[in-house]
């Protein structure tokens, strides 16, 4: 499988580790389509990208810029990810200059933008008289191949769980991925249905990028995403990731997500260090009573458990906030990325009667009992 | 002023006076850039349109076809108005031609659909060949001059009412149209922010057609909308239409709507006989206490006043549901198109104090005060 992987460099220049390099950081995480060799960050460059997320050694070296990438490398890689996620859709003239210098290298760009390079006239002509392609990952279908709501989604009867957040950048695919790849782990057929260009590039099979689309065809395009996931993977359960919050102020994607995919119950992920939210720092973060007010005043959805994002906490506020949130919100709480997701998946289990037959038995006793008991423990 | 207008024939076959007619139908009752010369609708030829709409004669003849239309006017119009907004986007080959046909006689094309005429090969040589021009109301300006929030929109400081509804095709433009012709009549400058193709059409000098927005720039359109309109008219108030419904499964639009304009009030539009919703057969419709809910959950916003579209009701009933409302939501009921403004323009005096101060005292004199009179003895 790793052998059918395209090989790719990622541009995170400036914002590697940094909530506008969320693109980056999805990619050198998990990624099903892409092997990724490098990252280009010219701030941290000759370190680790895994130890710079805050993760494990993955031996992803990151380059000052790509000339030091080509020279450090065995081979070209096939492609050239731009890996940024900013607010504002137009790329400074300096890294237009790099892009086609990865096309004179014969190296494929790979873009997430809302700015289209296959619809730029000199992008367009470099890429065809270096015989690479460009390839926008946030182009919506033609109009004739979009859809709008019909109701369907009502037949849809297995689980189908949101993971949605409290603000953009909060760590919901992470969320999602994570629970995801546990559940398939133990035998529970879990599909993942991707809404942005990160979920997209890192292979999702269902999905769209939503913030992309003509504004009339996002909930239909979601509702058809689960209904395709739903008849064409007999899954136990489908997971779909949020973007940005209920209550952000400048978005509304996760309405749109609750509305087209009507889940059974929702995952709220917080980062409880957050002050103001990301790009805008005259907007104060909502707090998780209100977001959870919103989403079930607004939906059908009940809000199941909620997950914190670490950043800015020792490891004892992120316990401490457990203990608080579960006596709070007498709702499961957790940290995925530091303690798993075996209790995201207990709660799916007292909810959902019948998935947790689903769980293969000899994947069961793998399973690591012993910090479930010890996160319960300590979360009281 | 009207010598400046085009003249325009709209189309609008088996619709007119139907929920997908509400194109053809806002623009023969008013329009500040066509002269509305006919109708075509063969179900309803030889009657007026302003009849047909349930409204006084207005002289608009309704025809079989464009022949006999072309026969019967003095003059070839200048334009030739796609008059229908149905859910699917694709016309059928039948009306293709009849457009081609439009085009053959010299007539420019005014289109409002999803499907953009000017991106269609054959109508886009058709047009060069014969010399007129085709005009998408929905088409979305560049990426490049498209808006995110910001946030500006909290510099505002006249009041912003949004005109929500219960539904689709509820009567809200036309609610927000009357408001907005008595408040200046009286002297009070207010403008209002168009939010999709009719008001476009109707010559709206601010607005975008939204749901025809890429779904990222749906909230800082709206904001900038707002933001040009307070910045360059100095208005008293600004009123802006809402798009289907907060609560409409299918659509998010009015979600949009509150979170980019942030208004001080809402007015509900609401079709107290309507079952089921618009296009939508097997989703009932909602109760006036949830939308007011939603719309209080999702926003800031407060709901000042209900008003009715009177379809399927005979004068008593609407009466009796202005009784009924009044009492049990505590808010201010009426139904402009019988009663008129009168009641709004009281409860916005009420809520923002200064703005009664604007209200022409010549122009008072001339309000049809006994009607209030009536209405409130009436309905209370």
């Amino acid at each position: 499988m790793a052998d059918l992987k395209e090989t790719a460099l990622v541009y995170c220049e400036g914002q590697f580790g940094k909530v506008d390099g969320k693109t980056a950081a999805g990619l050198v995480r998990h990624s099903e389509i892409y092997s990724i060799l490098g990252v280009i960050d010219s701030t941290l460059a000759g370190k680790d990208a895994g130890e710079v997320l805050g993760d494990k050694k993955n031996n992803i070296p990151i380059f000052t810029d790509l000339d030091e990438a080509l020279v450090s490398l065995a081979e070209i890689p096939n492609c050239y990810i731009y890996g940024k996620a900013p607010l504002e859709a137009n790329i400074p003239a300096g890294e237009r200059l790099l892009i086609i210098e990865a096309m004179k290298k014969g190296m494929h760009i790979i873009n997430g933008l809302h700015q289209f390079f296959s619809d730029d006239g000199e992008f367009a002509q470099m890429a065809a008289q270096y015989g690479v392609q460009i390839t926008d990952i946030r182009k919506s279908p033609q109009m004739e191949d979009l859809h709008v709501f019909t109701g369907q989604i009502s037949k849809v009867d297995v689980p189908v769980i949101a993971i949605l957040g409290t603000d953009c950048a909060s760590g919901k695919r992470t969320t999602a991925a994570q629970l995801n790849q546990s559940l398939n782990d133990l035998g529970v057929k879990s599909i993942m249905i991707a809404t942005g260009q990160t979920g997209l590039m890192q292979g999702a099979k269902y999905g769209a990028s939503i913030d992309a689309l003509v504004s009339q065809f996002v909930i239909g395009e979601i509702e058809n995403a689960v209904l395709q996931a739903y008849e064409n993977e007999a899954p136990d359960i489908i997971l779909i990731e949020g973007q940005s919050a209920v209550s952000h102020p400048a978005f509304m994607s996760s309405i749109g997500i609750l509305k087209g995919s009507m889940p059974n119950g929702v995952i709220l992920q917080h980062p409880p260090a957050r002050k103001v939210r990301v790009d805008f720092p005259q907007l104060t973060m909502p707090t998780v009573e209100n977001e959870i007010q919103m989403i079930e005043a607004i939906s059908q959805s009940q809000v199941m458990a909620i997950t914190l994002n670490h950043e800015d906490l020792t490891d004892e506020e992120v316990n401490d906030t457990i203990i608080e949130y579960e006596d709070r919100f007498l709702l499961p709480t957790t940290d995925v990325l530091k303690y798993g997701s075996q209790k995201l998946i207990q709660m799916l289990c007292n909810h959902f009667p019948g998935l947790d037959q689903k769980i293969n038995p000899v994947s069961f006793k793998v399973m690591p009992v012993l910090t479930i008991m010890q996160e319960e423990e300590m979360a009281g």
